[in-house]
């Protein structure tokens, strides 16, 4: 029978012993994130599972079923450092709980995985989803990642090695998804949607396309006291008109955008600003909507630069095309939402996370995500209330039942 | 006879023995600064004149007239770091040619001073105008310089001391202005509007009241991807809406209006960002216009802060009421302009100089602007055209003698 209980006091445990007063310490590649997992595989040592550590660092406990044909539940038990209680570990260990109820009524009719991916949050080396990305096949071990050294100059390959993971060899990880028919996962949202409508889960619909762009203004320092308004080339004018003009960009192609970062020079009190430097980050879940947003923006930037007399320069920092889930999957999740608790919205996920890794590599996915308390998370305060933790197992527990019955039926 | 070539060719001079590659280093007390004094002095023992140091170290050159009644000269031989070629000292140098030009004439009417003030730039220790400000009366040395080091941590009395100058005393130079009628100080412009208009020369009405404020917009940091638009509680999106909003202030109020620095926190490409600070410097000839530019500008933030659910703080930097120049003297100014070129434009000051002491220690007085080049200074491209300092050397000579009439009509 499932315990939703068991969950909640499984996560207690686990923060008292991989974290501080300064949250959770589970950093990917440390000795604290190998502690975290040792007592998970002891949890599941209990249950009639097959343990094993894919080339990428990713562990798999496989409960063996009537079928070949696989349902995988996912999520990670690293964190960033001074991390929230639940970020990644909730879904592993509601995924434990999942697995537990099944174990208990003998073989299922399909096999049925948990894998805890490996250094989901790249807090350490910078490079997120460094585990699910290399069993999905996107990452290119050599190219993105040989290179990448902490903050402490050791270098990632040295890291990787001290856990049996080589950059040679870690797409080998790519053979654990070859009888794989759907992967689920539960996460908290870290985001204000759900609290802000008073609903404790909902389903998501896919994670945002990105087009994150660095944008130079440039026009010319120039003294505060002694240039008239109307002799100035204000790059910081530039930069807030675009600053401002993004949001019905964004209200209209139904997606968000963000200036995170704003720097000006020479940047002192008696100067007009002379250069401005800021980022700008689009997300929509249509690439259609995504590049029409970035045309918008740059337009703007072109005649909000000629109305200031500046120039504009714009570098792309990173871009990814929208990955929307599974559509029946969603349905699936949907369902089990409104049986668990009555109401259940639809969202694009903002974050990061491994189940886009999945979906890209052919396995129909989908996200549940549990409200997060004030949409905080990454911070030692992230929270969501017990009883919405317990609802979102049974809801997952739910979604599971309905996803092996799909897969029967496929 | 005057010889405004002599003065273009002594300002060569003076930048081959006082400058390097990088510009003029002249910074106030330094033995660059030592050297450029030593050599003033030495054109000026050519004359008829008395030297004097006083106690705040200025120098002054007298040339004793018929009538105890002064008309003073002003500039500054001390330079920034990687100065200009002729930010001060052209107004020493112009004033010299002027004082040779009266002394060849024998005895004048009135008594001429040549003044070399004694750290304008406040390059070395932060503080401006030193020793025109002890002259003047308005330093309190011990509050206001006594704890200033430089940022080598040499304090300012040590220095100082090097040069005689002791801050227990300093204020005794105040004793210089007892006859002192009117005071006359040619400066390069450093701003673009004589360039703009296409005017050689032009006659400053006095400075600029200032209002310096650091401004704090408190919002919310938010996931990027995660936060709806209309969640957002964005502290730049206040921030942006006050700096494009400054732009109609100032003109309204026929001043100027300035956010010359922001900074941005958590200040990432995937944050909404949580806090902004911005500086604002404003600037006005007229007492109650600049209180109304402060009061609109504190309205329009705290409306902004609220449409986009933030708070907003403001912390006085520093704040100077207008100093408005001698109403007559401006006209003679004019006059003289008019006279040499035919064509003159009244203008006021943004920087700071030492013009504007001498006006609050209550002696009459008037400052002319000769075009800069590109409106740049505090560099070495730094340029007026020479042509330009012949006319402006002609045009204070011309003035001079307005002036010396002026004073024997009173």
């Amino acid at each position: 029978m499932l315990n939703p209980q068991r969950t909640i006091d499984e996560l207690k445990e686990l923060r008292a012993i991989t974290g501080d007063d300064d949250g959770a310490q589970r950093v990917a590649w440390t000795d604290t994130w190998a502690t975290a997992r040792d007592w998970l595989h002891e949890k599941l040592s209990n249950l009639p599972v097959t343990l094993e550590r894919d080339p990428a660092g990713n562990d798999w406990a496989t409960l063996k079923g009537a079928s070949e044909k696989e349902l995988l539940i996912g999520g990670h038990m690293d964190s960033v450092p001074n991390g929230g209680w639940l970020d990644g570990c909730l879904n592993v260990l509601a995924g434990l709980e999942v697995l537990r109820r099944i174990a208990s009524e003998g073989t299922p009719p399909v096999t049925v995985r948990l894998v805890d991916w490996a250094d989901e949050e790249g807090a350490r080396f910078g490079r997120s989803l460094v585990g699910s990305s290399a069993c999905s096949g996107t990452l290119d071990p050599q190219k993105e990642i040989a290179h990448l050294k902490d903050k402490d100059g050791i270098p990632l390959p040295t890291a990787l090695a001290n856990f049996n993971v080589h950059l040679d060899t870690m797409k080998g990880a790519h053979s654990q998804l070859k009888n794989a028919k759907a992967y689920l996962e539960l996460h908290i949202e870290q985001g204000p949607v759900l609290e802000s409508m008073d609903l404790p889960l909902g389903a998501v619909i896919g994670t945002y396309g990105v087009e994150r762009h660095a944008i130079r203004f440039i026009g010319q320092a120039a003294h505060a006291g002694s240039t008239p308004m109307d002799k100035r080339k204000d790059a910081f004018a530039a930069a807030a008109k675009l600053g401002l003009e993004i949001r019905p960009i964004a209200v209209r192609h139904h997606g968000v955008c963000t200036v995170g970062s704003v720097v000006t020079r020479p940047g002192i009190v008696t100067a007009v600003v002379g250069e401005c430097d800021i980022t700008l980050d689009q997300r929509n879940m249509d690439a259609g909507e995504l590049a029409a947003m970035l045309q918008e923006a740059v337009e703007a930037s072109q005649r909000f630069a000629a109305e200031e007399k500046c120039e504009v320069e714009w570098n792309r920092i990173w871009q990814i095309q929208p990955i929307p889930f599974d559509p029946h999957l969603i349905d699936l999740c949907d369902q089990a939402i409104m049986e668990t608790v009555g109401v259940s919205h639809r969202l694009p996920s903002g974050p990061l996370h491994d189940a886009p890794e999945m979906q890209r590599a052919g396995v129909p996915t989908v996200m549940m995500f549990v409200q997060s308390l004030r949409g905080i998370s990454h911070n030692k305060i992230e929270d969501t209330k017990e009883e919405h933790i317990a609802l979102s197992v049974q809801a997952l527990d739910r979604l599971a039942t309905k996803t092996i019955d799909w897969i029967l039926s496929q």
